[in-house]
């Protein structure tokens, strides 16, 4: 059927990627710009919805979304639209000091966008720049809190205090501490990598603060031939989360975890495993806070990851990035309003422009349905995918994410050289962890594209042998 | 002459400030948000150039400028042709992963863009999306260069190195150090915040890395009368340093220096200081990172607040945002380049979005003379305010900023209580340090309007003895 090569859902790629042009695009950028991680130079104009078209003419599938990063496609028309309105426009050239001088609409802008989608028990927000950013403003919201307490509500900053601080010692500058899980990623800064485990390339050399980790579940799939193994693997991990708590000489004033570590390999732990922790940070009087950035908006099958969990008490505060195109985090409890204006603040705090395209992706979300489709598609894509591993069961293991959307992967042999073979027969898609392979499908992945992608993977499954 | 009420320029507050609109929809946003920091709401597509106008239909002459970061002006034409093309609206519908994905522009964004205006001796830059980030990218880049020449070229990382960062511990998360000095602000961040040292507000109850500080040079005013003194503070700074650098426990891997300390109190040292500043940090090897989020982009008179001195050696990485309206650092050592891709890494990397408008900044600048501009003018405004510093010897103290442009400060009695009393009189004008009144103009402020701001001054002066 040679009308098929016209069809705009047909993939070609008809040269090596990166291609010739992206490649001397490559060299040029280099030149001013670290582009050594660059996999091919995109043509934005040519990409449009779940499809990707580089320099070089090249059109992929793509299931990897700049990063689990693209919500609802390239070039959608609703977006778009929110582009040329009126107040996008205003928001980029007139951009506020949101904390000081705020447009008229921005109260609007987030209770009728953002905080329609806010987590159950979550009605206040703080709007940031990067999912690293949102995560270091929640640790910063835990710290004050946990000093506030400690202080007693109302009682006053002494001068020993206000004096320390200020030479970045206790007790103005505390000695508190998160605690993370064990091949976390939540971020670059220099509070964020802290509490990232994920890889040495993302830590090594900087300096970091002193701070626990405990060790995540690793559970065994199928998860149904492991029940008991997969439930004592959670269990000690939420004795040790336990026993940090008790013995690290620091305080711990909150815990961070991401509903799937993703970065980290993509790795689940049950609903139970995330009750218990919310049950112990209770205990203890320890915030808990999801990390949202890559498994909220969506993808997982429900707006936010931690949906799955049916928690009686919610998390203190929850982050998100990515997907909403602008970052951030939400929280319910009053108390995590610092005790003074100006302590939780910066120049520009968030951006506008990002958080008017963020109404915009929930519009669609919510309109289309994406996340209820997301979960149809993703069992869909799932069986296929658990059928493909009866043929390569060396090449798909431990396949996971069944129930979570299209937050599927599976582990590989060689997951570098797969990954560059779905290049080539026009899918792109990422790793994660050390030789995962993850599913970040946009919000709009459609049932009809599961045959494209699984029969390149079971010729790229095929090839790489 | 009554059309005098029409004109363009006029200013006028016909109520209370923030008004009653304004604190009706800073109670809406409270809810939601934290709104304490809030002065007034804005109108901004009432707003224009020079002039701000509030949701209550007040209208001010703003020599604040969003914290300093509007650069031209309230809905500036340039900057919404810019807003409104196609490339900008691919940029924020199709927002890239750009170390991975990059836009096939992206090259020339960066190098007919930012790298037009590049600080003398630097070729390359990494992007970010504000100044706290753009400081960490930096310290980052200072810590892996500090760790790669103590290690050798091209010595490859030791398994004790790669295990014990994954566990936030020596050798692979060195303790290592960033000198900044007394009185700095460098952001919020916890390795940003580590180096600022401005205010209790921003420190307090957050974890800090035990990283030195060196007193900053206090200079007494008129100069011309004080020579000895302040160049003995200045060389008892310079011996500070030294010492520091010698004697801190952990290394010092690079010192953080703003032009003109800003959230500081606006406090300036001589370019013989920052020369002399230059010369230590070559002596012992340690980075020089100059901190322009501020003073850049031409707000001194001068592009860059450092080509003020005169240094025969640049400096090793430029920090900037605020009036760029995008964020990065500046640098021309090949070796901040880290061994390996994805160690200078994040998802977003800046915003192409935010890139483009910084182009239109640029293009406003150079087009325009800005710069110049900005120079002589704030000639004659410094003139303007020392003969009004004259009538009142009490209030306007330490007059400073004379040839930085419109970067002019002084110390006062009330300073809360003055800017209140501007507001009320037309003027959107801020504070910084303890009692210290910061002009903060835009690069398009124009000589017509000093007599405005200057008898606003001498009315509110006079009012609030």
């Amino acid at each position: 059927m040679p009308s098929a090569v016209h069809d705009e859902t047909t993939t070609v790629v008809a040269t090596e990627v990166p291609g010739p042009i992206s490649q001397e695009k490559i060299a040029a950028l280099n030149k001013v710009f670290d582009a050594r991680a660059v996999h091919f130079v995109v043509d934005y104009s040519k990409s449009h919805d779940n499809y990707i078209v580089d320099v070089d003419g090249n059109k992929y599938l793509d299931v990897y979304s700049q990063i689990a990063s693209i919500p609802v496609g390239y070039n959608n028309p609703t977006l778009i639209a929110a582009a040329q309105s009126p107040q996008m426009i205003s928001a980029l050239v007139n951009r506020p000091a949101i904390g000081n001088f705020p447009c008229e609409n921005w109260s609007t802008v987030l209770s009728q966008g953002l905080l329609r989608v806010a987590p159950k028990g979550h009605d206040r927000l703080f709007t940031a720049q990067s999912g690293s950013e949102a995560n270091e403003l929640a640790y910063k919201a835990a710290f004050m809190h946990y000093q506030r307490q400690r202080r007693g509500e109302g009682v006053e900053w002494t001068d020993h205090e206000i004096e320390s601080c200020l030479v970045n010692s206790a007790p103005g500058s505390p000695d508190l501490s998160i605690l993370s899980f064990k091949n976390s990623f939540h971020g670059r800064g220099f509070g964020s990598l802290s509490t990232t485990r994920s890889k040495a390339v993302h830590k090594l050399d900087i300096p970091s603060f002193n701070w626990p980790q405990a060790t995540f579940p690793s559970l065994k799939y199928p998860l149904e031939d492991n029940v008991e193994a997969n439930r004592a693997s959670e269990k000690a991990s939420l004795d040790e989360v336990e026993e940090v708590i008790k013995s690290w000489p620091s305080p711990v004033a909150a815990v961070i975890v991401e509903p799937i570590q993703s970065e980290g390999g993509d790795n689940h732990a049950s609903p139970a495993f995330f009750q218990g922790l919310r049950a112990l940070t209770e205990k203890y009087g320890v915030m808990l806070i999801v990390d949202e950035v890559q498994t909220g908006f969506g993808a997982t099958g429900k707006f936010w990851g931690h949906e799955h969990w049916q928690l009686e008490t919610p998390p203190d505060m929850v982050t998100f990035s990515k997907k909403a195109q602008t970052a951030g985090y939400f929280f319910g409890n009053e108390r995590l309003i610092p005790d003074k204006a100006y302590r939780q603040f910066n120049t520009w705090i968030g951006d506008p422009a990002r958080a008017i395209l963020a109404n915009a992706v929930i519009d669609e979300i919510l309109n289309r349905h994406l996340v209820e489709q997301t979960a149809q598609i993703g069992e869909k894509l799932y069986t296929a995918l658990a059928d493909l591993a009866t043929r390569h069961p060396d090449q798909i293991r431990n396949l996971r994410g069944k129930g979570q959307g299209t937050y599927i992967a599976f582990d590989t042999v060689n997951s570098a050289a797969l990954v560059k073979k779905m290049k080539s027969l026009g899918v792109n898609i990422g790793t994660c962890g050390k030789d995962t392979v993850r599913l970040r499908p946009m919000l709009i992945f459609e049932e009809s594209m599961i045959p494209k992608l699984v029969s390149t993977f079971d010729k790229a499954l095929t090839s790489v042998v």
